[in-house]
């Protein structure tokens, strides 16, 4: 692929937060009616100062700077004393050993995690089963490194509430065909659905047999809301050296001015990561690495409290959009994303996203970015000021009627 | 390239820091004589401990949290108010513009800066200009994106002072043959020599005849010792479209634990650096960029002092090294490397540095890292504590002595 081609296919106009560097001619000749007045919410990320970032967490920021150089300058792949107690965490929540000398990573966000497993595992021509809808970003690392992308439908719409959806024939296809890697978020984002024991099982049972390297974005795995129940795919892995398991503290802590990730599994898998890390970044901010020391031990019913608050705020979105004549949304079991379908409009679902942030104050991100077919969805992140966030969704709401097909 | 050649030249054992990764099984047999006692020394990086982060830093990352989600979640380039004020400095330290808001990307670290830039501008075949010896990464970046190394000497040993020493007959032949990227580090990384005047004159005419883009990495370009002059190539280029300058405040100033860098110049090739930060971090971590408030605003007379006391180091062991009998060392004219090369030895450089690490408590990198014609040299970051860097430079000697063929 030449150089060009490369950027051709790496557009970030419409990625969440990059709104401001969007030129809007031409939008306003399909723009009609008042600005719908009220406070602006960016729904393309969460709001941290409506959910703060874990208590004590500068805490320990400030003594990692005061531990000076042994913390600026760790292992690339992250200072060995913090992976050790991480991976304690990590190996009591997925429910497998986590081995902290050669199986952990320390990344810059999760996205750095999901970047070096792909410059770990995809090269020139080699098959990438990737989720339709899924996280956006996953089919522009299949495409930067050259990959062949294989597409497997997630039915979130049709599927039994019970089931995430995915459509396991396509995937054994997916994998008979020749895939060799596969790259999954659960709970699904955008979709906000988990994957259910059956599926996870199946997969499972795929990648084994067809020996392919399962990644499994699992950066919203702890924000788990009433009823719902979580598979952790690596503790049924049968061969374990196929797997990679990537988390972060980002969304569900508000941690993500720090920039933090992790991905644990296969070793050989993970030194290969850390090869790369050293030439992409050299390691995750050091000083960053100390507020690791705060995952997983935050003080007693604070993870129990953000659920519920944020369950609260799910539920009377859930409310409003459902009184949308002829739109879908699925009841999200885990993390805070909303993915609504709306009903058709006079307008593609890119311009009425532009629509929104300039008559409504509100900035969603457009479903085109995580599934060909989901043009006409948009996606909320409701990690937000619960009465600000409500009052966006009513505006989304009467916005829709203005431009109802 | 498949997956496994790619890993095979990404190699990171000797890498600075990765020390601790190394099997030393093998070298037992070849060593002898007793331990050398002393404080340890890790000249692989400078000492944060010896020469502090610049005074005020932490309350700029302090304020930076407590800004909260406007600072945690910036454009994917940065922050806009710290990229304009940025943006200032450094046209005033160049002496050419800076565009704030299509000319400047803030990276984690120069590394990612030096990652984006040559994933922005080479891709399968394309030749790259690299100069004998330079930063290691130089030649594992050109590996990883394929493109095909094209290798300019630097004759740092045998140029007069006045010179770097780079080929610049090989520079042009490079350029006619076909490369179409030029990345050197100026001042050199490992050997602190800087390009004189005259040098990037020719560097940027040749550059402008071949339609050739320059990336110039000048992360230490503020530490300029006395008698030095530096002249900054972007300032000189008739076309700017073709050149990217990156710096940081990584080394000079101690800011290595925040992870951050700047990279200036061409604006598309900005938007490119920008399109692959987004699938890569995402951006350096939000709140450390709010330390960038304090770069090029030190107190007073502080960089004086910081230039005076490294100074003083280098000179107190550029004495030591130049009592090795038959060792050749270049006085660095910025920055804080050494680059001895050693009298024949009866081990392989690599193994030498090997010895110096059990025996001495000395960490240094060995020179193959920087060139395949170095294998005899090391490099040493004297940003330490003056005292205990020169007791282990003369424990480096006095091993020298030992293992001398």
């Amino acid at each position: 692929m030449s150089i060009e081609a490369r950027f051709t296919r790496l557009g970030t106009d419409n990625a969440p937060g990059q709104e401001v560097r969007q030129h809007t001619s031409g939008i306003d000749a399909l723009l009609g009616g008042e600005v719908l007045a009220g406070r602006a919410v960016d729904f393309s990320h969460g709001d941290l100062n409506a959910h703060e970032p874990t208590p004590g967490s500068f805490e320990f920021f400030s003594a990692g700077v005061a531990l000076g150089g042994q913390q600026a300058y760790t292992e690339y792949r992250g200072d060995i004393g913090i992976r050790e107690q991480v991976a304690a965490h990590l190996a009591a929540f997925t429910g497998a050993p986590v081995d902290a000398r050669d199986g952990l990573i320390i990344t810059p966000g999760t996205q750095g995690a999901l970047f070096l497993a792909m410059a770990a595992t995809v090269s020139r021509g080699v098959k990438v089963a990737i989720v339709q809808p899924d996280y956006f970003a996953n089919r522009k690392l299949v495409e930067f490194f050259e990959g062949e992308m294989v597409p497997v439908p997630l039915a979130y719409v049709s599927a039994d509430e019970s089931h995430a959806g995915v459509d396991l024939a396509r995937l054994e296809e997916a994998f008979r065909s020749g895939a060799k890697v596969f790259l999954f978020s659960n709970p699904n984002n955008p979709a906000g659905v988990i994957y259910s024991a059956t599926e996870i099982a199946r997969i499972s049972a795929l990648a084994g047999e067809y020996g392919v390297t399962v990644v499994a974005d699992q950066l919203y795995s702890r924000l788990l809301y009433t009823g719902a129940s979580y598979t952790h795919l690596r503790a049924q892995m049968r061969d374990a050296s196929h797997v990679v398991t990537i988390m972060g503290p980002s969304k569900t802590e508000s941690l993500s001015g720090y920039r933090l990730g992790v991905a644990f599994g296969a070793p050989e898998i993970i030194a290969r990561m850390e090869k790369v890390q050293a030439i992409v970044s050299l390691r995750a901010a050091g000083y960053s690495q100390a507020v690791l020391r705060c995952w997983f031990r935050e003080p007693t019913g604070w993870l129990e409290d953000r659920i519920r608050r944020h369950q609260a705020i799910r539920d009377d979105l859930l409310r409003v959009l459902r009184g949308i004549d002829g739109a879908f949304v699925r009841t999200p079991q885990a993390g805070s994303y909303l993915f609504p379908r709306l009903p058709a409009l006079r307008m593609s679902g890119t311009d009425f996203v532009k629509a929104l942030r300039i008559q409504a104050g509100v900035v969603v991100t457009p479903g085109i970015e995580f599934s060909p077919h989901a043009g006409n969805s948009v996606r909320l992140n409701f990690s937000q000021d619960h009465s600000a966030a409500l009052a966006a969704v009513e505006r989304l709401a009467a916005l829709v009627e203005r431009y109802r097909a």
